[in-house]
């Protein structure tokens, strides 16, 4: 197939391109490379020494991946953006195009601000451009699980779509799942569904959307090829998730710091499921197109004071409860279904299982790129 | 109170400013006044000769109305906005600013980006300036029924917050009522209630959102005390709403074109109850801010086809059903809840009352102004 990758150069984008070219597709990637100037900006870096996207594209094509590269930033430049699609008219888009991190959208105005003027109307310009060039390009998108929130009241976390009973009329029906964001960032999220729901309604557009969990790991079987072919691995407190920040402080021997109790539960997937994932839904678009195609895409849930543990007895490591800047629940329960991916044959990978893997890999890069004072720099909101 | 009016030289937004400084209220207009260079764009025009802004202003100062005006494109001069906010130090923000056609939204592309890139930037700008400067600051903003869409398994449409039994937990709870828009218009006042959801959720900010009818009617007590106060009154297609099209065309002796069957049920209120509403909302605002407060500002629900026989009927005009140029039900029912703004004062007006003196004060401006080729030129969608 044909397809192009927005946000090809980011930390599920790149995997994602090297993925599918690596699986014969024909891929172009479309960025702007802003998570380089976010690094600048915010003096941070990842663990790994990425390559320039200059070095990135050579080394995949010494190792068989031909990909195209346009630097073009989807938000300003509608129509270089049409045009290309026009020229390349692929039979799917990735849309990773979107500042990613709940802390950085939580900074101040600025980042608020950049979060909902570059996520919005890059995404509304997507819908706009495939509803230009041709409406059965398929979509997929990357969500979060951070559109649904967090209440027990609803129960086991549904694909996108809550079966409930209207009380005044005793009508059951099913609806969009109530969004809760808890950051700026999930909120363009929670937006973007709402956009896909229009431009679904109104043009039939063919749309996936992923509501991904945190993920974690950083290479997959095409990153480890060549070492200008290896991923970030962002581990500072605005951009590292959770799980990052626990494994650098492991793997650097200083305590593992948890926000609060560490009871809240969260739901987590490895960067190679996540490539698996993308792919899985490009090659089996959705036969029915009457309403957005909405997956989990979750491995397994978890408290965060489990994972804490778990590697703090495995590296000897201390556990250090430090205040929590985030506005939620100190502690909760979350079952997430996840049966779409699963249908179509994700067999993903366990923490269990991979964690140590992991760590040996960080700890190899560590002594030489870690700034310990990065690690809690999260802001409170 | 001291009251900011965003998009005050608009159809809602000026007889709402003149209103609120006849009560005594200190008002400031912010508007990038592009309402007018729209009607320069598409050829279109107010029926009604309405004044220049500065005309306006002074006419209106010889009525004891002092009103300070700034034009600001709120969306894209964040900054000034935020420094003239802070010397203001206003009670309240009401606002107007966005673009409110959803027609016009339906044009191209162009129009469809236009309204996201304007709409929910400007939300957002001022969502985030009143966290700036002062979070006791009144967000008054104004909605539409569109949000809800008009679906009969959800019953009377209740204000904002819909009472639901989620199936699995069999727990009750309630929810945002769940959006179904029909234009990118309305998908922008949809977008917006989930920008004040976060907004009230992390900074405690007190909202509230009217979901308004259709509006008609042109004239208030305050726009009639000078020929330069006169507000807008919009036929054409584009801008103009489904009654003014059918006053126009009785007043001036041609067939009144209804859409489809015409037995599409819309709720309706008159532009001097938009201006009460506002007033009353201002006036008291939310004692509890545990959530966004949610008005529905309407007087009324009818069917078109009976509002278009009425008209035929006092005016000896033909009917002609014309095809449908929206993709909507056919025939709909409508109930809606208003207790919130009847509960504070408001007793509207309703159409069979007011609708004959309406026609009449159009009537008189018709002649010159009207030009009939503007009525039928909505796009389709």
């Amino acid at each position: 197939m044909n397809i192009v990758v927005l946000g090809g150069d980011g930390f599920c984008g790149w995997p994602t391109a090297l993925k599918l070219s690596k699986s014969g597709h024909k891929v172009t990637i479309i960025d702007n490379l802003c998570r380089r100037s976010i690094d600048v900006e915010l003096s941070s870096n990842s663990l790994t020494n990425i390559a320039s996207i200059a070095d990135r594209l050579s080394a995949a094509r010494l190792h068989g991946m031909d990909i195209d590269f346009y630097n073009i930033d989807i938000a300003k430049e509608y129509y270089r953006f049409v045009v290309l699609l026009e020229n390349i008219r692929p039979d799917a888009v990735v849309h990773f195009a979107e500042q990613r991190a709940a802390p950085y959208s939580m900074i101040s105005e600025k980042e608020r601000r950049y979060t909902v003027d570059n996520n919005i109307p890059c995404t509304h310009n997507v819908l706009n451009a495939i509803v230009e060039v041709d409406t059965n390009i398929h979509l997929v998108h990357l969500g979060t699980m951070g559109v649904y929130g967090y209440s027990a009241a609803f129960g086991k976390i549904p694909e996108g779509y809550l079966d409930i009973t209207i009380n005044q009329t005793n009508e059951k029906v099913d609806i969009l799942y109530p969004t809760n964001p808890g950051s700026v960032y999930h909120m363009t999220k929670s937006l973007d569904q709402i956009l896909f729901q229009f431009y679904n309604k109104n043009w039939g557009l063919k749309i996936t959307d992923l509501h991904q969990g945190i993920v974690w790991g950083t290479q997959t079987d095409e990153t480890v090829l060549d070492d200008k072919l290896v991923n970030r691995f962002d581990y500072d407190g605005i951009y590292g998730t959770v799980l990052n920040r626990f494994i650098s402080q492991a793997a650097a021997g200083i305590p593992i710091t948890v926000y609060g109790t560490g009871e809240q539960t969260r739901a987590f997937i490895h960067i190679k499921d996540t490539v698996q994932c993308v792919k899985l839904s490009i090659e089996n678009p959705p036969e029915d197109t009457s309403r957005v195609r909405i997956f989990n895409q979750v491995a397994e849930t978890k408290r965060l004071i489990d994972l804490a543990n778990m590697l703090a007895e495995k590296y000897n490591s201390q556990i250090e409860h430090v205040k929590n800047p985030r506005k939620e629940a100190a502690s909760n329960d979350l079952e997430v279904a996840n049966n779409g991916l699963r249908g179509l044959g994700l067999s993903p990978i366990t923490l269990d299982e991979a964690l140590v893997e992991d760590v040996m890999f960080i700890a190899k890069q560590l002594s030489a790129n870690l700034r310990p004072e990065q690690i809690l720099n999260s802001p409170e909101w």
